[in-house]
């Protein structure tokens, strides 16, 4: 049987169901390259994203993946949690290229990412002001969207564009 | 403020919720370098065990995934679903760092798992004999465990053992 792409052309309903995705994550798997094995590790981290649409997110200094980002910022997030019932793979998922950068206390725009942030993560207010946690901002370089089985499509960050 | 470890001397309790987390999963995220750009990818696979307890998915060979381990076998896996309530980041997650190998379709062991992945995965069985589908094992060499905020382990592959 020869190989055939799987990808799908890119519609505006799996721009919509990508930008939802984004829009309403509140925590994904970030995959980050481990400095002292030069080799993946993934972890849960919450999500919010930035006034401008950018997924984001707030992770402490102490963190394997933390140390990872200051080694290196490439890296990878998937958003798009199933519930509890019924098969995962059919449920849309997003997975994110990215790079990222941090965004430190006092750095300008952190005050008004904070406001933001909590109210997403209202939880978060117990730890946001500890000096060891920062935002990481998620520049999106490339997006794979599977919106369930044999439902695959690649996105540009023009494609996550927020509606206007 | 000095920089404090976070982890946790290891314990009986946390080698069993680590095992708990890998019997119990039934999908994860896993995170491979992308060949194209050498950086992270992550993307949500189905995920069961092998006879000897060892993290076992089963992945297409249209995927970016796929594709990525066969050009390099490291990669993560990220194992523990919170439910849909709740705060995802006190929920107990284990970050597994594995090298991966293929038991492909006529290869010794393949039939003993294809029937042991059937009853962990029963919808499986509508793709699990197509040509393009093989099974990944994965052989873990390190792992984090976060019990929730505050609880992290770092595990053997010792500590992982099955029971007996």
């Amino acid at each position: 049987m020869p190989e055939q792409s799987p990808i799908r052309p890119t519609d505006s309903e799996a721009r919509a169901l990508a930008r939802t995705l984004i829009d309403t994550a509140r925590f994904g798997a970030l995959g980050v390259i481990d400095p002292e094995s030069g080799t993946p590790l993934v972890s849960r981290v919450a999500v919010a994203t930035d006034a401008s649409g950018a997924p984001v997110s707030l992770i402490s200094d102490l963190s394997h993946h933390t140390k990872a980002l200051e080694a290196r910022g490439d890296c990878s997030l998937l958003l798009g949690e199933p519930g509890p019932k019924g098969d995962p793979l059919t449920h849309p998922r997003l997975t994110l290229q990215a790079k990222s950068r941090f965004l430190r206390h006092g750095k300008p725009g952190h005050a008004e990412l904070r406001a933001r942030y909590l109210e997403i993560h209202p939880k978060s207010k117990l730890y946001i002001d500890f000096a060891d946690f920062s935002f990481v901002i998620f520049g999106v370089e490339r997006a794979y969207l599977n919106g369930g089985f044999g439902k695959a499509y690649e996105l540009t960050p023009k494609d996550l564009a927020s509606a206007p």
